[in-house]
């Protein structure tokens, strides 16, 4: 069984597909592409141990030319010259790739972004399917088609926007996620249900337990959940001039937070708990929200394992990285904050000493 | 004076100026962009030190915050480390660029597609203007939205589309380009001439000795003229479905050319040139063209100093990378011929041996 999720973007529309042993339809969807011909599955190495033979056999056995490409697993390959060793793979696979190739990203959120610049730049577009294989990857980064990498100046300088063929979610793929990243993509149901959906916070609430022994079935409604909410975010959207800025709840601070404490010493779903965190504090120091919200908020993400202190923070470095935010303007630092459960809007008139109290306040 | 031609590519639709003294015009340009705050050119170090200060002065002159980054003159600066250089000198700019900047790329083709392919990317997507100084980027790379970069296994396979905003053309630029690369430029507007316009044909027949002694009235009526050619098939095509591919005429040979005398042991207008009288050489033995419009070719390529003949082709080598072109399909190799003065059309069934032949007459 599975469900099929529709992203109307025009003429590059395509669809989201979530269920339990999808990875196995992976050759019959990339072989359905029109002139299909080969295959380049780009996976890290702890990825493609687990999983590149399966997805291999199923494109092989769809007919397709098949290659794997692998890097080491890990944001520190997030870089250009990752991005590099990739396309040099990919020009050396015989017989040459041509514009009949689809590039197959098989991983998480920086195979994908990797693999998806890639596809986005060699042969200046070859088609994209995402596979992800973590909760985070599956409920953000697989569907919107940012893809990208990191430069030394910050995370996501360098991409292009490259919209997938198709997404397939496999969630039984979740059994073999280390606890620490199912709880990176947790942070982004949080959001989403924070920004858009109270019954989806409600779902989470009552599921905190299911979700944490990965039941297929709750995973399953989990996640179509949270692609239904990206997809129609995202569709609205593209390019993120209105409401898909609110997808940034959490990741104002988050970001800053991440580049303060050194990228990898801190897992981005930790980042962005601790900004939703950050958020709700100053929402409710506005007068926008109750307390017994942000309170909520706290509670659901410690049942999910997620942190909602983080101690030796420095409010003044943070607020540092946030006036150097690709999206600040002129200085000004722009935030999303939420108005009510399940409600969100863009909030220009921050504050460092705001930033700072509600930082101190996650650092107390 | 100067004259605009459209080029109509729906909500991306930009205008191209061509005339004399543009490049005072830059600043005003690029400062009518909304929200135009800074600029970044970027440019070889050669026409940096002819034209960097001009630019930079219209920029600045027009209130924006200006950097000049440069690069190594030549073909040879067409990669992945070049790109990422560039995008080190972005990222250093202080203070930090954001989505209000524009990249200029003033120079040639390499540093539009460098440049171009630095805008599509950096911070996924950055505005950008081009101010071309060859008559080759004049006439054909600074329309159409092609960037990117070569990879050792072939050109341009790296790269993206990305529209610019404007481009303007100062022809007044041209009286400093060495003879050879003014070739270079002619070969695009002869090919322009066969494939679409018998008049063009006769206006670069009438007025060769003023093109080659860089008369600006003469220069910017075939700039124009050949703009509005290239404007008009791209607005038609943005992506190469269609009738944009007849612009490769003279280019699946030439390309090949090219890539078997070793990039930079020929210059691409010659081996376009060659691809033409090989490509006019097979029209005439499939009964397409008659000799004489062969024989006219030839004598207009030869009254702008390019090449007709190039001893020690070997034709085996030629076709081996015409197979592996990345527009071949399955070992099929496309060509577009002339079926007569001003026309041309896609044909799918070249054989090795019409191929050689015709390299065999231009090597002889």
């Amino acid at each position: 069984m599975s469900r099929t999720l529709p992203v109307d973007l025009g003429e590059r529309s395509y669809t989201v597909q979530v269920g339990a042993g999808l990875l196995n339809a992976l050759g019959e969807t990339v072989a359905a592409l029109p002139h299909a011909r080969s295959a380049v599955v780009v996976s890290d190495a702890t990825v493609a141990g687990l999983y590149g033979n399966a997805a291999a056999d199923s494109l092989r056995a769809a007919g397709l030319e098949t290659s794997v490409l692998t890097f080491p697993a890990g944001e520190a390959s997030k870089t250009l010259a990752t991005y590099g060793a990739i396309l040099d793979g990919v020009f050396a696979v015989k017989p040459a790739v041509d514009r009949r190739a689809t590039v197959v990203a098989l991983g998480g959120g920086v195979t994908g972004d990797l693999a998806g610049f890639v596809a986005a730049t060699a042969l200046r577009g070859l088609r994209f399917v995402q596979c992800p294989t973590t909760l985070l990857a599956d409920v953000d980064s697989s569907v919107g088609g940012k893809t990208g990498v990191d430069h030394p100046a910050g995370k996501n300088l360098i991409g292009a926007f490259h919209q997938p063929q198709g997404v397939l979610i496999d969630v039984t793929l979740l059994k073999t996620l280390p606890a620490a990243e199912l709880a990176n993509g947790l942070a982004e149901c949080v959001k989403h249900a924070i920004i858009r959906d109270r019954v989806l916070m409600e779902f989470i609430e009552d599921n905190a337990a299911a979700i944490l022994r990965r039941d297929p079935a709750v995973l399953e409604d989990l996640v179509a959940r949270n692609v239904a909410i990206k997809a129609a975010v995202v569709s609205a959207d593209e390019r993120e001039a209105g409401q898909r800025e609110h997808l940034n709840f959490g990741h104002t601070i988050g970001h800053a937070i991440e580049a303060c404490a050194g990228y990898g010493t801190i897992l981005h779903g930790q980042a962005v708990a601790l900004g939703m965190v950050a958020a709700c504090r100053m929402a409710v120091r506005r007068g926008l929200i109750e307390p017994d919200i942000e309170q909520r908020v706290q509670q659901l993400l410690a049942a999910l394992k997620l942190p909602v202190k983080w101690p030796g923070l420095s409010p003044a470095a943070v607020w540092q990285v946030m006036l150097h935010d690709k999206k600040a303007r002129a200085g000004q630092v722009r935030m999303i904050l939420p108005v009510m459960l399940g409600e969100a809007a863009v909030f220009e008139d921050i504050t460092p000493s705001a930033v700072e109290e509600a930082l101190i306040a996650i650092a107390g």
